[in-house]
């Protein structure tokens, strides 16, 4: 009798196999480079920033690429709403501030990445890791984006080999 | 000799199993609620309701729920930037106008609605169907969004059945 197979391997539904191997995905393969400004840029700076570099959120840092705030459209269009004038408000007024921050490491698998964007609604995940000079302190290495994951599932439906 | 057992079946490798499961995902289960506004509304109450709705993107649509523009943060906030009185300036004019707008269908694949956000970088796809009234106009059913890929990213990763 022919054996009866099917899409079962080592007692794994399709669907856990198919877990398995979307938690093999990491960070560090996918991430984008990181848009950075630094604290005394303007709010009207920041919008332009946004706009050439076309991206969501902006990365506010120090000296050494060390993560201070990040700034999204949403911050960057509730301030313009008033009537204040926008060169005149820096973007540290603005961002959101450090420990507040959800961020990301290198080494971490891209769904746990996708699962706290989800979580903590926000569009975008700094990828960091702790400074050479001051590990209590996080350098900023590259983003993680909404943009991000929605390539990686066009990948994944097209079959490509990415692991 | 024990039979050799990998991930291969009807030899399809492990990858194109997992493409073949991601293209069965249709728009219409994953789709979510539409934020609709009239173009004769303002640049000041799309920016107010965008927040109120917490959305990326609002769909600007005539009677009966025709499409008939698209307009995202981006476009809020390049209107904002100047000196001009955001309540006297009608959302249509800042809007991406039909047939200007990449949309998707209830029965189109989940990839298919993914692959068009990339190809074309938008935010978001309006889900339409043809009017009821005049099947040449497009009627607003819902709305696909990075969001909603990213979530669908992370529901695989957790090996949910889905499908």
């Amino acid at each position: 009798a022919r054996p009866r197979v099917g899409y079962y391997y080592a007692g794994k539904t399709r669907d856990q196999l198919f877990a398995q191997r979307i938690r093999q995905m990491k960070v560090k393969d996918y991430k984008a480079v990181p848009v950075v400004m630094t604290e005394e840029a303007s709010v009207y700076e920041a919008i332009c920033n946004m706009f050439l570099e076309d991206v969501g959120t902006l990365y506010i840092v120090r000296e050494g690429a060390i993560l201070s705030g990040v700034c999204s459209r949403k911050d960057l269009l509730k301030s313009s709403m008033g009537k204040q004038d926008l060169n005149a408000v820096p973007v540290s007024v603005v961002m959101t501030r450090m420990p507040n921050i959800v961020t990301c490491f290198p080494e971490e698998s891209l769904f746990d990445a996708a699962s706290k964007i989800i979580q903590y609604q926000v569009d975008s995940l700094p990828v960091v890791k702790p400074a050479e000079k001051d590990s209590d302190q996080l350098e900023v290495v590259g983003r993680i984006t909404k943009t991000t994951i929605t390539k990686a599932f066009v990948e994944l439906g097209e079959g490509r080999e990415t692991v």
